[in-house]
């Protein structure tokens, strides 16, 4: 049975250490309770502490509680880790975990961790569990699927805590050695990195419209017929913003895969890495999507209060029936409606839990194919806007042409050149390099190649 | 090799026996077989049964199936466990898995998997898989993240059957000894714990604020100018109890963290534990939030379709055209739309697989930040619908406010709090005793805190 | 520390091969670093190929690599498995993962991992880790919650794979043995089958209404009064198809489950299978509510437009105000907006990860419960549409009746069937029936049957 207690060590009735008393160390001295671990907390002045604690934990001074149990660990604020260095022959050969967090990055030269390690040289410390918030170590299970990253020197110590944290509902990911340990204590620091970009090219494409058509509509009329319809910048305004800057983030959000394309077409091979700014760019498709589907959800909610704005009713309705006009009113208003359903559709199957059940296949085909439809769609719709009005020369106010028509010119590449790489010929030719194959390069061998599955 | 043959046992080729050939039995066999054990079925007619139990399955009498594993899962009602007292010898140091569960709580004196235990003591019960439904066994894969609690005395015995859970595409979470039993066995029988209370309020609300209008609009026309607008009950009235519920609802949402730091700012210090009924409340904020979406939701809808309705035709018309009212009536549109829109991102951000792939700071970010700004929009949309009509007395049919009044208090006494709490020199004092400052306390040593991540 | 040892072979400083430098191979080789393993790459031009190779990664001859690892990861196309054979004995008892895809379903007699086999029988082949994309192999932490699906003949050596996998955040599911493998390269391949059926449904129905309004609308019109309303096709004829098709798949997506109980009732058992055609209807219930959710939504856009589209203000609106219509009117509306609000409910449940997040009780409370609800509310909001057109002949063009009085056939039926089941005296019998009990079988011994969770 000898396997039976090493289980037994390494899972059960095993007793862990926690230091320190606050939120973090008691909802992980809780969570440690309900997965059946015997939990010894390490506080300065127990009975004070005590009262706060969960029930059935036990509460020694450190040093008794440092003796008790092998892994240990440190919910401690790292101003205070000096406490340590007296401990150092308790903790000799024991794990620490230090899941401290800093308030701000680069606060201190080395990460907590190494200082930890530094203060404790006896100890294997280990970095984990600190991009986890007090409330997530409280209601792990609701949170099964939360990732713990750790890393440390010493393999059979993360072996231990990584036991732990699957013990207590966690997945767990080796990250490495401690010089990682930076790395982990700035993640909870982080605050969308990856929207951070497609952020900024939506506001500035916002504010950039808004001054536009601020001066074509509101003020032109005003200069001209000393007209005042300022009123109009909250919604006729906000309405013409908003599906603007959503088709443009949609095309930017498609382009780079089709620069990849021609990319590769000109090089005729896959095997050479892309320029960073593109790299970049594709990183942040999704949110560029993301985000054109949010103005697009504005913009219908904007476009069906039309009617209930009372002043509509003075329009002038004179205008007689004209079937064409009708034709165009209405094709104008369903491809629209198609177009925000596929964008919708889009946005469900790029939720996490609804990507991660799809095939790889099926999320490309949804992407991509589906993708490029909504954009068709969508580019198609604001065309049947634009109508007849592309030729009339009153479109052009001070000689500026109306933010629709801006809006279409990289749509319409991005179609034009996407239609160009579906051409046959084209696309055997870049599905061919995608398998392996490089050009001019056919007496090298291309055995060392995997097709991307098609 | 001994640690490949530990393998072997305690992965592969292992045969396990499932006791009942009912919906549960087959449902786990067939898992099994798939993840690659073979599966012996415990029957008492072996041949009748065997016609619907998985093909790859062995089917024996209960006391041979017994002998052939060590692992037993008993997929039997507790009413017939009398049938296991015979076996009593084969199934002495078994692991004997109970999966039963109960038609509703306290049915019985003692949990099943307690009563199986007193039945066989010679074996090692484990109560366990009982949250799962056949459907969600048979189709593990897709299910991948659904837990699976289990509870026991026995250390190996549940080391054992977490093995199996995991090798099944499940992630196992021990909860302890056998007392537990009871909790896991009242689960799958829970409906909503933590809607209750958050639905009650919005019925609640709904019924309170529907009688008070009827009472205003309909009753009052009646009785005053014996007009009945009765039909007005389906839309209108509708769409001014949705949107009062609504905003209430999501004040509600935001009104315990207030009210929480305020409790902290008083008591200078946070390691003292939320009276019980703020804790509660404050474990419910993501239902009250949620159901005031759906509530937000339906006025959209309900506004939307105003146009729609024939009557609506007639409406006077003769009122001018007024500058101030556009603007206000604009404003009044979009402050509503943008706060819906950014209602639905609370929504989005809310879904589990979002809010699980957001570090901490991020969605603290989203549920706070964005969240007051919600408020702070469908609190300034309502003040508009309001407008000038607060100061005349015409509103106040029969000396009572409209609705909409009414339902700005709260949002209003919430928001003036929030607006205290980021006061700089109120923010910096709450800032520092989230980080385990203590007021009065200085001389005692704040050592064994750790701040929250800012 | 034997155990310690063995750990640290299980886990880490290990050595993996990856032979092929293709997209896969160098995604996995990035991941494989990442996760702390040392990764040699098998190439047959080193220098050429290792200027693309993740930093830290080794690049040897195939031989030299094989000899330097365990576990070898082959991420080459199967024409060129061949370049395997001459290396027989140094990948003798070693362990091949099968990473290869086919372009095609069949596209060669054997599975590719049966063929490498046959190439090297000295080895052990694992298949697994295909149904990855390189993509998501990348960002394994992202994409935590992805199966990954292996089968093989060794035991060991599919304990080596899953320990790998298990390490790169995936969580690892054995489907058997290497017979499986045709299976899992099969899987890449796939495209939505279970929604095949569904959008097959969901096309027929929209086709056939589609063109059964073009004859009774517009083509009408135009033979009977040579009026030319061809235009009313996109808007009008779009939102009578979408409500049409979508009642029809939400009752069809019940019915099953109708028909299932009642089978129940006449076979008095639930231990017989029911017919194929039954279950596979079952299966994609969840399919065909989504896509009725989808056209309930395209329904619910184009009814909100109908007030932008400029003609409808030339709309005769002499009709006199009438309180019935008011009523009938508005009922019909606000029933139409709460079915919606359920729809949408239904559809945000069935999201995996909202799902995963109910017990069972909680996830078939809101399936069926709300769900009966749900199609009662949209039928009812149907009946109110036609009202008293029921009765007129004018209706009848062509003695063929409208598309709203055909689409209520079917939900009609359903709800009644329903209403039959829930009646005390029969819902009595079918709860017997489903906790096992079986007419005119009680001399035989139900012992073995475990009820569904009520």
């Amino acid at each position: 049975t000898q396997k039976d207690h090493s289980d037994l060590a390494s899972f059960q009735s095993e007793r862990v250490c926690v230091f320190g008393t606050g939120d973090l160390g008691r909802s992980l001295g809780l969570r440690l309770l309900q997965a059946g671990y015997g939990v010894v907390f390490g506080s300065r002045r127990p009975h004070s502490s005590s009262s706060l604690l969960p029930h059935g934990a036990q509460v020694l001074g450190h040093a008794a509680a440092a003796q008790s149990a092998h892994l240990i660990f440190i919910a401690v604020q790292r101003e205070h880790y000096d406490f340590l260095v007296p401990l150092a022959n308790q903790l000799k050969g024991k794990v620490l975990v230090d899941l401290s967090n800093n308030l701000k990055k680069n606060q201190y030269p080395e990460a907590n961790a190494e200082y930890l390690q530094s203060l404790v040289p006896g100890a294997e410390v280990v970095k984990g569990f600190n991009t986890l918030s007090a409330w997530s170590l409280q209601n792990g299970p609701s949170d099964a699927n939360r990732q713990v990253y750790i890393c440390g020197e010493s393999v059979e110590a993360k072996q231990a805590v990584i036991a732990v944290a699957i013990k207590l509902g966690f997945s767990a990911l080796d990250r490495g050695f401690l010089s990682v340990a930076r790395e982990l204590e700035d993640f909870p620091l982080q605050l969308f990195p990856q929207w951070r970009l497609p952020l900024r090219i939506a506001i500035g494409l916002s504010a950039a419209f808004f001054f536009y058509l601020l001066i074509r509509d509101i003020i032109y009329a005003y200069v001209t017929q000393s007209k005042d319809i300022s009123f109009r910048i909250m919604v006729s305004l906000a309405n013409k913003v908003c599906p603007i800057v959503s088709l443009i983030m949609l095309s930017l959000c498609y382009l780079p895969g089709v620069l990849a394309s021609f990319l590769q077409l000109y090089r005729g091979t896959k095997y050479r890495r892309f320029p960073d700014w593109l790299d970049r760019w594709m990183l942040c498709r999704k949110q560029l999507g993301l985000l054109a589907l949010g103005f697009a959800f504005l913009h219908v909610l904007y476009t069906l209060i039309i009617p209930i704005r009372y002043y509509v009713w003075f329009k002038n309705r004179t205008t007689q029936f004209d079937m064409t006009t009708a034709w165009r009113g209405d094709s104008y208003l369903s491809l629209g409606i198609l177009g925000f359903g596929l964008y919708v559709l889009l946005g469900i199957t790029s939720l996490p839990s609804v990507s991660n059940a799809l095939s790889w296949r099926e999320f490309s085909f949804i992407q991509s194919k589906l993708g490029h439809l909504t954009l068709l769609l969508c580019t198609a719709h604001t065309y049947l806007y634009g109508w007849n009005r592309f030729l009339s020369s009153s479109t052009y106010k001070w000689y500026t042409p109306p933010g629709y028509m801006l809006c279409l010119v990289l749509p319409s590449v991005v179609l034009l050149l996407k239609l160009l790489l579906i051409t046959p010929c084209v696309d055997r030719t870049i599905t061919r390099i995608r398998q392996g194959w490089e050009r001019g390069a056919d007496q090298r061998n291309p055995k060392d190649s995997q097709p991307l599955i098609p």
